[in-house]
């Protein structure tokens, strides 16, 4: 994986801002807004890199943005950023009685089923979350066929993290149905479903601070587009575990794969359903060539990947 | 809020454990699992302890137990323990390409809708990032009528928490419905759903390490109860806003009670559908008595109850 990076920093207070661009090179400079000196309340500070890599053509480095109007020039090419908080302290409660559910009328809006619902803005932002943690939230989303080794690398993953005092949440496609998703069968519309509300909760996790590690098979593309189209630009890796349905059938962990071949579950990926590779994984894992990567050593491609790119630290 | 404490504190090294009682006092004992010298690393330390309150008869600290036998004396009922994780260093990713996909079959289940699924269990568990963020992850539920206050006590226990270097994050009624329940309606089953989902996901945030606050009007005692069940004994915190009806109809700060009022709305909490008040909360909030409780002062009830319970070490 050759990785090359533009970097951008960025630094805010309050609603005042500047950017400059740092050198092509992984390691960022020593001028986090921790070293700068700022202060670590809410809506105070911030900074944010910029990068592209030959892997995907578009900037996949995390990013933070200020205002939805401001532009900025990557790769030559103008790019809109999206407001990302931590701009500003509007929305403090107010400290008298009157005011304590809030002053004025806040905008109503109607979402899908939803109508008569408000957004609350609350003061501690994502970025205040990840100055917290020194980390930057975001969501590796892990694809594969069943028996890819998607559960086993988030594991390795999760360990090597917290070994540098990360901190990060697995959500296992198989867990979630034991829970959030317990209510959803196997069923083309209910796949699609636990994939949609993985995705949702994955951003949440990801608005919380936390590298969230989606582990799914997520057969299709339009659906992991569509959870990656839920987080800002470079909030969402997808790493691919790229192994050959030959190789996860004669591993067939769980003997689902028997199960499918004996006709006992329908609709299986690989067998009587499509798996659709991803084109523009942030990562792609391989296994086929004989050699022997431990789960370990694969998590280190992706720890390498994220301490290059600046998420591992706010 | 006068409350009374009963401590007992266990740690454990790998599967072996201990428990002994210490004194009946809000501060915990110089004898963490950090000062102990114990391992950060995941499955290695953990403590717990077991509180009691007036305000709700049974043990309502956080409690961290190991084995499903395990039995205890709780204000002098026998209570059972939960098994709470950390006491194995079990499932680790084995390093050979033919166990890259996990050795063995695991066990298959069937829960609710969904077949042939499998727990994965991961080596870095809610203790371990506990231990990492200095606290202990569990829910509050933040529950009244429409106008009460819910959400902007929500931030401002979050602003508190995060002065002292807490990770909190909020799941607001309102917000969940922008993304993850943007299918739900506000007709009674799909407000039912709506409750249900962010009870499933503030278990997630909880099971993170995170101080979840969960912020919705939840009218029903047994929704509510059904979420506190998801949880472990004492990572669910139930904060009960008593503002009466008039006085959060006289601050309508959204105009919900005036749309409900003219029939525009139907099924309005308050107005045409009924708020089951808790009997058990762990806190309640009272505004009524005209004094001027600013919401930092509120929060401030909260975080010392967190503070003296112990949630806010590891």
């Amino acid at each position: 994986m050759i990785i090359r990076s533009l970097r951008f920093k960025m630094v805010a207070i309050g609603k005042c801002s500047s950017i400059y661009r740092t050198s092509p090179e992984f390691d960022f400079p020593e001028t986090s807004s921790r070293k700068l000196g700022l202060s670590k309340l809410p809506g105070k500070s911030f900074g944010f890199s910029v990068s592209s890599s030959e892997v995907k053509t578009s900037f996949i480095g995390p990013l933070r943005a200020i205002e939805a109007s401001r532009t900025s020039h990557v790769n030559g090419k103008a790019e809109k950023f999206q407001r990302a908080g931590c701009d500003s302290n509007e929305d403090l409660p107010t400290n008298d009685c009157n005011g304590f559910a809030g002053k004025g009328v806040p905008q109503m809006s109607t979402i899908g089923n939803s109508t008569n619902i408000v957004w609350h803005k609350c003061s501690v932002e994502k970025c205040d979350r990840e100055e917290l943690l020194q980390q930057w939230g975001c969501v590796i989303w892990v694809t594969g066929l069943s028996g890819s080794g998607k559960s086993t690398l988030a594991c390795a993953l999760a360990r090597g993290l917290h070994a540098r005092e990360k901190l990060t949440y697995i959500l296992d496609g198989d867990n979630v149905r034991h829970g959030l998703n317990c209510d959803l069968s196997f069923r083309a519309e209910d796949r699609a479903e636990n994939i949609r509300r993985t995705g949702e909760v994955a951003k949440l996790f990801a608005d919380a601070g936390v590298i969230c590690i989606a582990s799914l098979i997520s057969p299709y593309r339009k659906e992991r587009d569509a959870c990656r189209a839920l987080l800002a630009e470079g909030d969402f890796i997808e790493v691919f575990m790229d192994v050959p349905l030959h190789v996860c059938e004669a591993r067939d962990p769980k003997g689902l794969y028997k199960l499918a071949r004996a006709g006992k579950i329908k609709g299986f990926t690989g067998v009587d359903d499509p798996y659709e590779p991803p084109l523009t994984s942030e990562i792609v894992l391989r296994q086929n060539q004989g050699l022997c990567d431990s789960p370990d050593d694969l998590a280190d491609i992706v720890i390498s990947y994220l301490d290059k790119k600046g998420y591992l630290k706010a």
